[in-house]
């Protein structure tokens, strides 16, 4: 299978978060990312510009390096005042090379 | 990366057993869920109660031993009379604790 | 826990590509799929025909030589003309015997 290893990082906010994250996702060095909505119950206390139990699934495939900047900054920048969910799978994905930011070129 | 091995459960099934799935996840140890709402199609025959190709997708990050009991209760509920869809696949999550029932606390 | 692993194959498109793309999933091996609708922001130009962000993600649950089948075809089929991204990961599936299709059983 013509596949690379690469990481999906999954991040499930509310949803006035959007577009401040997924700002960040680009400006740390992925080169997309996809978004659905969907709705939710979780174990911690509602922030008060949350709709209860509505939430966006934020996604997007990255190197492991790029992956590990993201969860790092997700985790200054959210955890200790949003309800923000985290997490890091691998996937064998098609035509790997564009989600790489070249070397010695600015991340968008 | 400060992450946590992880387990993510993805159960599809047909709308009108949201509720009821999402209540039998907390009650075996899950601390949260999502829900996303999809269409498809698939290889058994409908219930009478399904809308065809109408569904939802019910995902919860757990430990392995939720996860575990989850999958075995589902088989034995579900299975025979429901054309519901669960997997499990491992998920490297960011500040992991706190989807960890604690030992001797009721799950919710 | 009683599970069988085998592949997750995800399909990201543009909506115009849905009924295409899944057809050719059921032709393939695969015995069903889920659709979800999203949106998003890639890296490749876009297509004429694309509503710019709006997208499906399509997911199948198959073996790994359909897994390939698949992988092969969409890069053959849509890589060239179209902003697809399908990505493969491990799943360990609850009655996974169900998504086989049987040897010497035409695929549908």
């Amino acid at each position: 299978m013509h596949t690379h290893p690469l990481k999906l990082i999954t991040i499930i906010a509310e949803p006035v978060l959007e577009a401040r994250i997924t700002t960040e996702l680009l400006a740390l060095g992925a080169t997309g990312f996809t978004v659905v909505d969907g709705r939710g119950e979780g174990s911690r206390a509602l922030h008060a510009a949350e709709i209860p139990g509505v939430n966006v699934r934020i996604e997007s495939i990255v190197s492991a390096t790029v992956a590990e900047r993201i969860v790092e900054q997700l985790a200054i920048r959210y955890f200790t005042d949003y309800s923000v969910i985290a997490y890091v799978s691998d996937v064998a994905v098609v035509r790997g090379a564009k989600y790489e930011t070249p070397l010695g070129k600015e991340p968008r």
